[in-house]
C-alpha cells in the first residue's frame, strides 16, 4: 500500500486525489491504444471517473471499446466519463479568447473546469483589435472568481483585462500565429511581461493546465480552504 | 474626472483601487528622485499608503526627504509606508525559496503581500537537493492558501511541492545561477514545462508579481468574492 | 563631384537630401570627440543645420567648443543646430508612451519629427494596465496624420491603438523592463505579431528612425508627393 | 447596437471601418469552411465586399458554394469579391521583390493595396546579387508614394532602397532561404538593423499587413488626412 | 594496415574497440539500406557482433536479408546481434523515467548497456509529480553504480536522484513535452543547472550516449582501470 | 534530528555525506560575508573540514577571521581547510585544457577532485589548433580512471580525446572566447553533440561539478561500490 | 542592353560571368516546373551551359522535357548541363566530410567545383571520433589550393585541419544531428568559433556555396589575378 | 623535439609556421602581465618577430618593460614587433567597412595581412545607405586578389559587394549596433544567407580571422601553392 498501482509501463497515482484533490488525468498524446485503454479502465475503477486530454479520434475509438459510454470532444480532445460535481457546479470561471481560433485551447480549459466541478462562462473572440468587443462582456467577466485568458500572436488580452479585475488573470499562451510568432513563444513572453498585475501564465496551449488552476482558486473562493 | 491624475511625465492611476482592489505601485526602477518624491507624495495623500518596489538606497534617501517615516528594506528592496491592513493580517501565503540566494526575490513576494494584509509564512532554503528538508516543512505549507515557490538554477522545487498540494503554486524564477542558466531563464521555462499541475508561472524576479497574485487567491480564499 | 565628402575615417553623404529629403544625421555612439566634431562642422557648413542622436553630455561639451549655440537635450540625447522649419510646423504626428521610462525614446522620436518641421502632440503614460488614461486622449490621438506608440515590457500599446485609428502606428519596442523582456525583444516580436493592422515595427530604443518614418507619413500627408 | 455582430464561434466587428477605414478582413487559416461560410456571407451582406488572406483551394470551393462570384489568387492565396474602388485606383504603391521566391508574399501585398482602391507597380526579382536590375528601375519605383519591399535570405533589400528614395519603404521579410535563415527571421532583423532610414518592418511573410499600411500611407498621399 | 577499413562511402574503424573499450556502433538514420546492409556485414565480419541504433522498420527489413538472425527492437529502434558478454552481465546499471513516453529512450539506454555486458535494472514512471513512486525504489537503485535518469518536459528527476544517491547520474533529457518544452531543450538546460551535484548531461533523446558511458562506469567499479 | 540544522537564512545539510558520499559545499557567490562565516564555522565543525567555491578575495578575508588557517586560491576561488585524505590520493584523474584561459576551470575541477581525496594529472593547453601537444601526452592521459576535458570557443577537445580511450569524459564547456561563442554556449552545444562516445557535460565553467563527478567515477574505479 | 534579361517571373542577370567570373546559377527549390524550364533553356541559350541546385528529381523531369541531356545528380540534387573546363580541370580542391551522412552536402561542393572547370580530390568519413582516418589521408589534402571542410554535430573537423594546413579552409556546417544540433546552427556556430586559423563558414548545408568560392580561390593560384 | 615549448601555463606551438605558413600568433586577452612577457619575448626569440591581437594598453606596458620597441596600434589593440617581409608587400587585398565604427575591426584585418606581408587597400565608410560611395570605389576594390568586407548592424555591404567582384569576399560581422543587433549576431546571420555568391563568414569582430585568410589566398593568387 504505497498510494500508486503498478503496471507494467506505468505507476498509476492512485493517492493523487488525497493529497492534491484531483484524480490523475491522462495525457494521451504518444500513448499506445493498448496503454490508454488499460489506463482508463483501471483510473475508471479506482475513481469512478476520469479524464484525458490530447486524445485522438482514433484513441477515442479504442477507448471506447472498453468504455462504451466515454465522451469525446473532438474540438479540445478531451475525453472523458463524468463525474457528479457536474450535477451542481460551483462559483463562477470565466474563460476568454482573443480569437476563434483560440477556442480549442479554451475549450480545453472550460472542460476541464467543469469536469472538476466549476461553472464556466464562456466569452470567446474579443481580442484588442475590437476592444468594445470585450468591453460590452467586462459586467459579466468581473462575476467570476477567476478568468482564464488564452490568446496567441503578441498576446496582449490578459494585459487589458488584468487591469480591469480584481481577481486572478490564468493566461495562456496559444501556438496561433505565424512568422515571428514563433509558435506561441511571442505571446508566452509577451504575457511574462505585462504590464498589469494579477496575472501569471502556464505553458502554450495547454488549456488544461489553466482550468486546473482555476478550479483551485474557484474552490477556495466558494468553500475556502478546507 | 476622468479617473487619472495628470503630473508632467505621469498620469497616476486614481481610479486603480476601485477597479482592481489594489491601489497603483510604484516600480521605482529608471525613475529620477524628482518624479519619485512626486508620485509618493502624491499616492500617500490619494490613497493613505504607498507602496514601491525595486528602489535604491539612494533612492529611499531622497524619498525620506518627503516622507520621513518611509520604510526601506535593502535586501527586497521594497519602500513603502504602511496601511491599517497590517493590524490583523488574513489568511496565509506560504512563501517557499530553493536556496538562500532568492531569498530577496522571495522577500519582495511576503512584503508585498503583507503590505496588502495577508499573513505570509516563509520556509526558506529547501531545494531539491536535500529534500528532505522540504518534507520535514510540508504539513505546515500545507495550512496556506497559497503557495509561492522561488527559485533559480534548475527551478524544480514548484514541481515538487505542486505534487504534493491542493492550493495554487505561484512559481518564481530567479536569476540565481550562471552559465546555461541565462539569467533565469531556463528556471522560467522549467517550471513553464512542469508535470505537476497547479502551477502557473510570473517574470525572472519579479516576486512583487508573485505576492500581489497571492494576495488576490489568499483574499478570495478567506473572503469569497466580494 | 560624386556626392560625398571624404574625411580621413567617414565619407559624409552629401546627396543625402536631394536622394531622400533628409540631410545625413549623426549617430553619435562610438564616435571620437574629434571625428564628431569635425562631422558637425562639415554638415553644418555644408547643410545650414546638423542633428545626431545618441550624444553623449561629454560629446556636447566637446561639439559646443567649436559649435557655441549646439543644443543638446539630456533625455534624449539629441544634439542639433536647428532649421528654418521649426517656424511653422506642419500637420500632425503623435507620440504616445506606455510609461514614464518609455520618454527618453519617445522624446528622441518627439524632437526628429520636429527638427524636421513636424507638429508633435506628446501623449505620454497611458498603458494598458490603466486603458481609459488612453482612451481620454484618443479623440485628440486620432487628429494626428501617423502615430509612433512607443512600449517596453509587453508591448501591448501599438495593437489597442491599431484597432482605434485610421492612420498609421509606428511602433517602438524600448529595453524597458526587466527578466524576459531580454531587452526589448519581448516588446519586438509582441509588435510584430499585432492583431491589429497597420502597425509597422522599428528596431528597440529607436526613437529617431520612428521620427523619420511619421516625418515623411506627416509631409506626403500635408504636401502629397512631391 | 455596440459594434459587432455576434456568431457562434466569433463577433463580426461591424464598426471597423468607421474606427480604421478599412473593413474586417478574413484571416482564413484555421478557420473550418463552416466558419468562412457564415463570415464570408455576412461580412459580404455587411459591408458589400468581403477579402480574405490565406485560403486554401478547398476553401475556396466551400465559400463558392455560397459565393459563387468569389475570386481566389492561387498564389498569393487571396479570395474576395471585389469593391468599387477599383474603378478608379488612387495613387501609386510599389511592390518590390527581391527574388522570384517572395513573388507569393508580394502578390499578397499588392492584391491587399489593389482591393482597398490603390495603383500598384509591381517590381520583382531586383535583389542585391544584380544591383544594375534594381537601378534599371529605381526612376519608375520613386514615382510611387511608399514602397513595400519583400525579401528572405539576408534581407538587404529594402537597406539599398532606403537609400535611394523620400518615401517610407515597408520591409517583408519572408521565409524564403535555409538553413540559418531560421524561416525568415534573419530577414526580420536584418530589416530591424537597417543602416539606411526611412524602413519599418512587419511580420514575416506578412504581405497583408504591409499592403495594408502601404493602403493608409497613399491615401494619405493622395487625399491627405480626411 | 592503418586501423579503418575502406569502403566507398564510408571508413570502418577496425581499430575502435582497441582504442576504447567499444566496437564501432552504426547510427542508421539517414543510411541508405544498401549502405546498412554492406556496413553490418563487414562489422559483424569483422567484430563477431554489431550494434545499430535509430534504425527503421524497413532497414531492420534490409539487413535482415543479409543477416537472417539480426534482432530489432521497435520501440528503442536498436538493431543488433548479441555477443557472449550477455550470458553473465556484471555490475549494476538503473535506468529510471519519469514519465511513460521517456521509455523508448530509456530502453535505448539499457539495450547499449545490456549488449556491452552490464546488468540493467529498470524503473519507469516515476517522476516528481508523484514523488512517493521514486521514493518507493530508491534503495533498490541506491545498488547501482550508476544511475541513468531520462525526462522530458521540466527534466527535474535527475536533480531529485542526484541529491539522493552516491554514484554518477548521467542524465538524458528528452523531447517529450510540448510548447515551451521546445523539443527537449528546456530539460537539457534544466539539467545542466541542476541545484545537486553528480549529474552530468547527454544530447536530447541519446539513451545510446548514456548507456554507453554507464557501461564505462559500471566496468570500472566491478574491474577497475583495466 | 531531520538531518539538516536551521539557521536564520539556510538549512545546513547535515546528513548530506551520510545519503551521497560528500558533505555540504559552499556556494560562496552572491552570499554575504556575515552568511559565510557563519556557515564555514557550522560546516567545519559539523564534517571536520570545509569547501567552497566561487569565493572572492574579500570573502576569503571575511572567513579568514573566523577560521585563520582557511586556505584561498585566487585563480580557481576556491576556499578550503582540508581533510585527511589528501595524505595519500587515490587513483587517477586527468584534467585536460584547451588553452591557457580555460586553467581557471580546470582548477576549480581539479582542486574539488584533490580536496575529495583524488590523485590528479593536469595537462594544460592542448587545444586542437596544434594537435601534437596532445598527443605528446595521451600516454599519460590514458592512465586516469577519469578524465575532466576542460574548453571554450568550439569544444571540440572533448571530442577529440573521447575517440582515443576507454573511460568516461566529462566536458566542461568555458566562456572563454567572444562574439559568437555566446558566453560559452557554442561550446555547450558543442560538447552536446559530439561525434564521439563517453562524453557526458556540465554546465558552462562548472569544474566544481566535473570534479564531483569525476571524484564519484575514480572512486568507484578504485575501491567499487561500496 | 542593360545587362539583364526580363522574364515574365525573373530578371536572369546576362551581364553576371562579366562582373563575377560565374554565369547566373539556377536555385531550383520552390520554382515551378514550368519557371525551370524557362530558365534553364534561356540560360543555355545564354551561356553555352547551365548548372543548378537542389533540384527535385520531379524537376528534373520536366526540364529534361526541354533540354534531354541535361545531367542530374540525385544524391547532391544538382542539375547541369557541362562547360568545356571539364575537359582539363585546374589546380585542386579538396573536399572533406566527417561522416558519411555528409556526402550529399559535399558532393554538392564537388559538383559545384568540378562544373567550374576545378580537380576535386575527394576525402569522406574521416571526423574527429577516430583521427586515424583522418591523419592517414593528410598528405594528400595538403597538395589541395584550398580545402572544403563538410560536418554536422559538433562540426570539429575543419579546426582540426585548420591547425594542419597552409591553405584556406572554407566550413560547411551540415545539418546531420539531432536534439541541441538544431539544425546545424551548432555546426555552424562551432565552426565560427574555430581555435585554429584560416576557417571560414558558409550557410548550412550550403554546399554550393563553398564549391563556389573554393573555385574561386582555386583559379587564384592557378591562374593569380587576371 | 616534439614541435612546442612547454612552459609553466601554456605550450607555444613552435612547428606551427612549418604546418600552416604563420608563426604562433598571441591573443593577449584574458593573459596576465607575467605570462604575456614570457610568450612575446619567447616568440620572439624562436620566431624573430611576434604578433599580437586584444591587447590592452595596460599590456603594451607591460610587455614594452621586457621589448622596448614593441609597436602598439590603440584603435585595433595589436600588439607586434615587425617582420622583413613589410619591405615589399605582396599582392593586394581590399578591407572595406560599412561605418566609421567599423574601423578598429577593420585595422585588426588590415595590421594582420601587413604583418604577414601583404599590401592593403583600405576603403572605409561605404555602407549600402549611401551607395553611391561605394561605387565611386569599385574599379579600385576590383584589383585586390581578395576583399574583406566589415559591417555591423543589417550586415549587407559583403552581399552588395559579393555581386560585383571575381575573388573571394571575407565577411565580418561587427558588434556595432544596438537592440536587435544583439551584438553582432544579426549581421552574422545576414552575412551567412548572402543571395550573392563568393561570400565566407568569420566570428563577429574577429578582424584577425579575416586577415589571415586574406593573407592566405593573396599568397596563393601571387605565388601559386608552394
Amino acid at each position: 500500500m504505497n498510494g500508486f498501482e503498478e503496471l507494467d509501463f506505468a505507476k498509476l497515482d492512485t493517492s493523487r486525489e488525497e493529497r492534491t484533490g484531483f484524480p490523475e488525468v491522462v495525457f494521451c498524446s504518444g500513448k499506445t491504444d493498448e496503454q490508454l485503454k488499460e489506463i482508463y479502465k483501471r483510473l475508471l475503477s479506482e475513481n469512478g471517473s476520469v479524464f484525458g486530454t490530447r486524445a485522438l479520434a482514433s484513441q477515442y475509438e479504442a477507448v471506447k471499446d472498453v468504455i462504451p459510454d466515454i465522451v469525446y470532444d473532438k474540438d479540445s480532445k478531451v475525453l472523458y466519463k463524468g463525474r457528479g460535481d457536474f450535477v451542481s457546479p460551483i462559483g463562477k470561471i470565466a474563460v476568454v479568447t482573443a480569437g476563434t481560433s483560440d477556442i480549442p485551447v479554451a475549450e480545453e480549459a472550460a472542460k476541464t473546469a467543469e469536469f472538476f466541478g466549476g461553472n464556466v462562462l464562456r466569452v470567446y473572440d474579443v481580442g484588442v483589435a475590437g476592444l468594445h468587443r470585450l468591453m460590452a462582456r467586462m459586467d459579466e467577466i468581473r462575476t467570476a472568481n477567476v478568468i482564464v485568458a488564452v490568446a496567441g500572436m503578441e498576446g496582449a488580452l490578459p494585459s487589458v483585462i488584468g487591469g480591469l479585475v480584481k481577481v486572478p488573470v490564468i493566461a495562456v499562451p496559444t501556438s496561433v500565429g505565424y512568422g515571428a510568432s514563433f509558435e506561441g513563444l511571442t505571446a508566452l513572453l509577451s504575457m511574462m511581461n505585462s504590464c498589469a498585475n494579477g496575472i501569471s501564465v502556464v505553458n502554450i496551449d495547454n488549456g488544461y493546465g489553466a482550468g486546473y488552476i482555476a478550479t483551485q482558486i474557484n474552490r477556495l473562493a466558494v468553500k475556502g480552504k478546507e
